[in-house]
């Protein structure tokens, strides 16, 4: 197999080598992410021969898996009675157990364990706002419309498969075919008018009618809506949960008796329209997310309980390893921070928590992996970005990103609002430090923008370290910045302002902390525990399963009599009542299938255990049941009035079966009948 | 008391006997309807005296308790530091912590106890759904805009601020007086053109800058938005979460094996446009539901467990009582139906299990009553409707809906859908039925519609029984009635259409199930909640706490060491990590404020419960450590090892305080110090 690669993986080799020189001897910026463009295919094109050589039976048989969550209504296209909306689903009684049983754990696994504070926004968002966070102008596709029927594509999506199609006719040289790869690989990279020319060079048509296309255009995906009625207040739903922690930083701090470090966090939902949905729940309108935002000092970047999880082995996939054709490989979580690999101990140890999480709801250790973004893939003001990454039918896919994006958030929301997202921290002793400000020239600047000059001098007045140095770096390299306050653009020049550097003593010190944001995709995360747990039955293609952790699995126990005989009600109802008041989740089938189909449809749905109530329930005393084991099929017999408690110990994984089995003797066949 | 009332109490008795005696006679809808809006007027003046008449000990000091949920951030306004957005709120640590709480006591109580499917849909929803519900129709308030700044009013409201002005001037004659308060009286039946009218008879102006008014229009309450890139599909964000259920029904009757009675459920967040937000938590415009959509055979609405509700004693206020001047009455729940006060026991049962819910998340039995809709308040297709309302500052308020839909819902949708969603009866014995039927004259709908005439024939094909008899009413008295199907409006007339009755075997009955709902307003709960647990230490003006029942305390210990000393570390961190296996909810409070400051500030947010580690702690073995009773301020001593069991027994309400007082010697004081 790694034969095959081999060839692969020195594509990719050889052009990370040519992205690295490039940065080194600082080429221009287009001809830098043009090969690394290039390098971005090399990789897809070894990661799908990596896939593809996988042995067969590590794959799902996605088919008969889908058909299984639709007819058990796990969940299903919303709105179908109405003809359905694409992107929409609703989660049915499995689904959305399943779902909060998910984001229970969740809830323990961070909230209560790391002492988060979970806060609750509201999704509807006024547009400054996002305005601020950059999504109203650069959340967007390019769109492409037909002229006559108004149905609308993604322009890369139309435009790659229209460039693949030409590659597969006849009459393409060689040249051509290579021209056409050219453009495909630098897809991500084109401007407006660039992707506007391709349409027109290669006469892409509409592909349902072959009528001409609309020249592309950006497409804001972001829902808009007006809030109140006068219809001035444009807003948004949110596209992201974060912006609700940033906004309430100074609450937040102030709960947290002014002290850094602390997290909060916040489940909700979030919405995206996309141009075209597609993938089922991987790529939806509207959806569940998970996010926490670490704040922490910049200068103690050290997570206390790091040594908790420096022992974990994980799959790692740093961006060395993917610039040089490499695999992921295995690691222990303190070396690599200790390498450097990954950027601090505080990203490390969302990393090794993040992946107990997903081990914990189901996910199958060997298709986790975490990935390191490569220098371009991340945004310009973030330290370290690694996603969590689950191997599925689809490929790799990204299921939580887990960011450290330093002052960003804080700065740009502080700049824009001119109140200071900024925490204090007392000094044991006096300080000595480097302060970087802007040093405007009032009287150029006030020549220059007469009354609107005030605006600007508080603008300058507000801005942090990390932003001041950037736009030295500017004012050297082109001679001026600009920037927007009160809805106003000003341009300074050199002769404006300066950037003055200089030493003062402190007592209080005002820090803008750093952020690490793990944020996670809740449908993505449901989406690989069907695939990783989804099994058949050796010797029966009918009979499938979910094996689900019991922790998270949508009924913890069924309740099947043997039959509909009357005498068995009661001991349905003890048992009921006592997994009620444990807490505990149940199903009770008493439907007339035979007890071994009515099984087969608790383990469809992937109910952990199973009781059944027999004759010998009945006739004997102390009366008892059996306890069934979903993944085993094993079976024990135990006192009715021990079950509750041995399912509500296995629920809350504070028991495991191995254990059941030794204590509680295992079930053959029941010795009394009807009869007696 | 009642000697001040009684004159209020009669004139509403007297009104109440006109409406009555106008129905009996078949007095014209507008006549009957005015004499109900002047019953409806005379029932808030005697309630507003009764209010007014209360012990004043009774009363909460909301000015007080509003500082405090917004200083330790239980919530506050959204968005603030970019000016914020009336009728938005985001929920603190505290109060996200409550809200959870709330809500998984609804799972427990509800989902979990009756077996109800939970389900979880899309908030975006397209329109088509919402002309079906009536919401895009008739979703609406009144609104008039200042002509020259756009600022926007409800009319109502503010027509009725100036007529109120104009009865206090002093020009103002008692014969003008009575015909102003006439105005006032009518206010909700007024349409848009009465409305106009009256602004420019009574020449009213815009309030903050004396500008023009526009006339007033219909502004749709919902939030609109375009689902997908094509601006072809109009959706809102959805007014209530009750339509997801009804669109799911098929499959949740084939998931429940077609078997009626069955239940879903599902808790999510909804919104409303509101033109001017008010009262706080109470009228908002983005807030979380719980709603449960109960099916039921309509020939069946009997509950086999209303036994265990029946002997309640609840406030009732019915109809009757409301319309007689009588104040709510404690009724036992049982006779309530037998009595037929409550129309069935299906709806009887859900009044007791809403009624125990409330008392368990924490508000008072006697502030806490079930108001019947009178007949003109209610839905015309409603049997009968009971809203749970909460006395809290602002008055009574609605918090909980409980409505016998009947088959409304699932029929409106089977219409415009023609998809039947009904339930398959299979009958023991063939049964003879009476069958009612639109009989078309298909030549003159032929005539009348050409090729439009085959979707009218299919529309009446798919109508249901309730649908058919209110249209043969109506075909009756005005010779034709309407319907509009596939964006096409027909007119029937007598020739064109005509019912038909007979009778028919059968050995499989169809049946529309009715549909109960009780509908949760979450956030005005948590703010009864709050109103109904705000207390100040007696003697001491300055410390106040909310008695939350353990069970939904938003923390249910704190952590308290008697100071900064290190030797207490370790025994906060094994106390912390017993919680969190527990799965109990703490905070650690280690900062340097007295430890009586420290229990004040715990108190203030509501924490149930709180460990002292003092030197006896660490001094003696074995080690043990305080427990106090937030309410009762009473501590006990036990070891730290029994600690969390006794917190988790108490958070689950397994174990009452006063057990815990009567096991472990109550604590006076510790013996040892620092020095040992």
């Amino acid at each position: 197999m790694e034969e095959l690669l081999a060839p692969f993986r020195q594509a990719v080799r050889e052009q990370g080598d040519v992205v690295r020189k490039l940065r080194e001897k600082g080429a221009p910026e287009q001809e830098v992410s043009k090969a690394a463009a290039e390098l971005k295919s090399r990789k897809k094109t070894l990661e799908a021969k990596e896939l593809a050589l996988q042995p067969k039976e590590d794959t799902v048989d996605r088919v008969k898996m889908e058909d299984t969550l639709k007819r058990r209504f796990f969940y299903d296209q919303a709105f179908a009675i109405y003809g359905g909306v694409s992107g929409l689903y609703d989660f049915g009684p499995v689904g959305c157990a399943l779902k909060n049983n998910i984001l229970q754990v969740w809830r323990q696994h961070f909230i209560q364990e790391e002492q988060i504070l979970e806060i609750d926004c509201t999704m509807l968002t006024p547009e400054p706002v996002l305005k601020t966070s950059g999504h109203v102008d650069k959340f967007a596709d390019y769109m492409v419309k037909d002229a006559k029927t108004g149905e609308c594509y993604r322009a890369d999506h139309l435009l790659k498969a229209h460039l693949k199609k030409l590659m597969c006719e006849e009459k393409c040289s060689v040249g051509q075919v290579n021209e056409l790869e050219d453009v495909i690989t630098q897809m991500d990279n084109y401007a407006q008018q660039e992707l506007a020319d391709l349409f027109v060079k290669y006469n892409v048509k509409s592909p349902a009618t072959g009528n001409d296309l609309t020249p592309p255009v950006s497409f804001n995906l972001m829902f808009q809506t007006s809030i109140g009625p006068g219809g001035n207040m444009p807003g948004y739903l949110r596209p992201e949960t974060a912006q609700g922690m940033f906004l309430n930083f100074k609450r937040l701090l102030e709960f947290n008796q002014g002290k850094l470090p602390f997290a909060a966090a916040q489940i909700g939902n979030s919405f995206r329209n996309e141009i075209s949905p597609r993938s089922g729940l991987i790529r939806v309108r509207e959806f569940t997310m998970a996010e926490i935002e670490h704040f922490v000092d910049p200068n103690e970047k050290v997570h206390p309980k790091f040594s908790n999880v420096a022992d974990l082995e994980i799959m790692l996939f740093s961006s060395q390893a993917q610039t040089s054709g490499q695999s992921a490989q295995m690691m222990r979580l303190g070396d690599a921070v200790e390498q450097g690999v990954i950027n601090n101990s505080v990203l490390g140890y969302f990393i090794g928590r993040i992946y107990l999480y997903l081990i914990k709801v189901g996910l199958s250790k060997d298709k986790v992996r975490f990935r390191q973004h490569m220098e371009n893939e991340m945004a310009h003001y973030a330290c370290d970005c690694w996603d969590a990454e689950s191997k599925t039918s689809y490929g790799w896919i990204e299921i939580v990103g887990c960011a450290d994006r330093s002052c960003y958030d804080l700065s740009c929301h502080s700049r824009a609002t001119k109140v200071p997202l900024v925490a204090e921290k007392m000094l044991k002793e006096p300080k000595t430090v480097n302060v970087i400000q802007f040093e405007p020239n009032k009287s150029a600047i006030g020549m220059a923008y007469k009354k609107d000059a005030k605006l600007a001098l508080e603008y300058l007045a507000v801005c942090d370290d990390c932003y001041i140095s950037d736009q030295e770096k500017l004012l050297s390299e082109t001679g001026e910045f600009s920037f927007e306050t009160d809805g106003k653009t000003f341009k300074l020049t050199k002769d404006m302002v300066s950037v003055k550097r200089f030493q003062k003593t402190l007592h209080v010190e005002e820090i803008i902390p750093n952020v690490i944001e793990p944020s996670f995709g809740i449908g993505r995360i449901m989406y690989s525990i069907y695939e990783h747990s989804f099994h058949i039955r050796e010797g029966d293609e009918q009979r499938t399963y979910f094996s689900f952790p019991t922790i998270v699995a949508p009924y913890k126990c069924s309740i099947l009599p043997l039959s509909q005989n009357q005498n068995f009600v009661p001991f349905i109802h003890q048992l009921a009542e006592a997994m009620t008041r444990n807490g505990v989740s149940y199903k009770v089938d008493d439907s007339s299938g035979s007890i071994g189909r009515r099984y087969a449809r608790s383990d469809e749905i992937g109910v952990a255990l199973g009781i059944t109530i027999d004759f010998d329930t009945v006739n004997k005393t102390p009366h008892t049941a059996t306890l069934r084991d979903r993944d085993s099929m094993r079976q024990i017999r135990a006192e009715i009035t021990e079950l509750p408690d041995i399912i509500q110990h296995l629920a809350s994984d504070t028991l495991k079966w191995a254990e059941v089995e030794s204590k509680y003797p295992v079930f053959e066949g029941q010795e009394s009948s009807k009869k007696e």
